[in-house]
């Protein structure tokens, strides 16, 4: 099978044999993966990962048990060892022992093929297009923040950044709450946002706006300073949920942190069975989110548009 | 009267008119006052401050209404407006006009004399000596913990430091759980708590032990790189507590608190109505924590002494 292999930051598509099955997983055939930015950030030395990338897929179980046979499915992307102390609280996403698609020690789906435990599959509704359904993944990272928080109706809160993870979390985050405002550094991305009805404002602009005036500012910007900003907006007793990953180590003040008694929250993956409905119900719109479909083939031009600053998702097609 | 003058860095002692009381303040004469961590820092260029140093006290109230004449008091030391959106919600401690004894705008407790609302006072109890006393504001910012996390028997907690805020987090805390682990970088230091039966380990031996080991982390080593270590020996979806501030700005990668979803969490200041029945019923002890006491006039071998690593409480006499 055709796979986008990368090693030591740099990218290749190679040959390799499908996959073989262990005990409880499915082959299946990947129709579509969605460029991350954790992947960009791997490939700029985050997680020192070598193999097949990619973790947001739709595909076609091509192999496994005759309950999942043909059915068209995402998966949640930690391969949890299900006997840990976390396994056994439910925490699985945080088994110390865990394989992760495309991120550690797990092969990825930029491939035309993956394993996957089965118990890891969750159904894909018709209602779902294909390449809605490369979104589950990360409107469930979305979802994570609400595991995470109470967001009340009036609470002031502020997004920081315009990209693919911020841009789905400001449409989540918007059937919560009526303060929300998205600052990022994209006019045209902002008005993505704000074609849907959300306050936007650029990034420059926020030092226009009071100190301390948001009770929860997420970070999605993807830029080691948004910590910077979010510390300064953040009120006394506020929240920050910290989105992004990134392979380089910012210089952070964080006495502004203990003498506000702010809680800085790190927040990653989450449960695929609440993005689904929220998709299906079509309650978040993603189609404008799509930059661009490459096949395989042209994972190079892909990955150049995945880079450029204006682009959102970027999609593989991972059948020719 | 006297009082220890901080101006970009440098203490000079100076001859000042004693401070005018505003409506609601009290006039009291300072018997002691403790030097802490926040103190050096502020020398080293935190909170930009200048004026007179010095919140950790006690003191007679010389001038006040006839409820504080006489008495030996503490202070809490955020001086709040009364009026605005926190002060309404009894947040007061974070009242965004506050001034802030010795630290801001309000001149602190390194003289011979000070001024605080009546309503900040604490009567001290008999059974406190004066020079208990002095801990009694940060025991209160130990304290601080307990209201921001339940903290349970069994709970695996490691505290980041050996120094004088550690050393009385740790004699807190072992009163909450039963695994409790110092990590600090002074043998002797860490020789006060062993003999109260609380385990201690050498920093440098940190590495030893398994990483991810800890369901809490206070860091409080006053070392900007304390946190990097807090990040490494904290579990998944456990809680930092950050107790330091200083002037460096470290670098970080929060990758680990995203990854690992772990919530860091600034702490400052606390109730000393909480802290002053813990010293009365002798819960906490505090005598084997100082390291030296000076008159005022002695304040440059009084901060040279407390800039010793060896040092714990420097204490000043501020009466003659």
């Amino acid at each position: 099978m055709k796979a986008i292999w990368c090693e030591k930051g740099k990218l290749k598509l190679v040959e390799l044999p499908r996959p073989g099955r262990k005990k409880g997983e499915a082959l299946i055939r990947v129709l579509y993966a969605g460029i991350c930015n954790t992947d960009l950030e791997i490939i700029r030395g985050y997680m020192n990962f070598q193999g097949i990338l990619g973790h947001e897929f739709v595909g076609i179980v091509e192999k496994g048990s005759p309950q999942w046979q043909g059915k068209r499915v995402v998966g949640e992307i930690n391969l949890a060892c299900g006997r840990c102390e976390y396994c056994k609280k439910g925490l699985s996403r945080h088994c110390p022992h865990r394989e992760v698609l495309g991120i550690l020690k797990k092969p990825g789906a930029f491939a035309e093929y993956l394993t996957l435990p089965e118990k890891n599959l969750h159904l894909v509704p018709n209602s779902i297009s294909d390449l809605e359904a490369v979104f589950i993944e990360p409107l469930s990272a979305s979802l994570r923040i609400l595991d995470q928080l109470k967001i009340k109706k009036q609470e002031k809160v502020l997004i920081l950044g315009d990209g693919k993870l911020a841009q789905l979390i400001a449409r989540l985050l918007r059937l919560k709450t009526k303060n929300l405002l998205v600052a990022g550094r994209h006019q045209e991305k902002l008005a993505l946002l704000s074609r849907l009805g959300i306050p936007t404002i650029l990034e420059k602009e926020l030092t226009n706006l009071p100190k301390q005036s948001f009770e929860l500012v997420i970070e999605a910007s993807g830029n080691p300073a948004g910590l910077k900003t979010a510390l300064e907006l953040c009120k006394p007793l506020g929240n920050i949920v910290l989105k992004s990953t990134y392979a380089k180590k910012p210089k952070i003040d964080l006495s502004l942190a203990v003498v506000n008694e702010i809680k800085i929250i790190g927040s990653r993956c989450g449960d695929f069975a609440r993005a689904i409905p929220l998709l299906e119900k079509k309650k978040i719109p993603v189609k404008d989110l799509i930059s661009g479909i490459y096949p395989l083939e042209a994972y190079q031009r892909a990955f150049k548009k995945a880079w450029e600053r204006k682009s959102l998702k970027v999609i593989l097609k991972c059948q020719s």
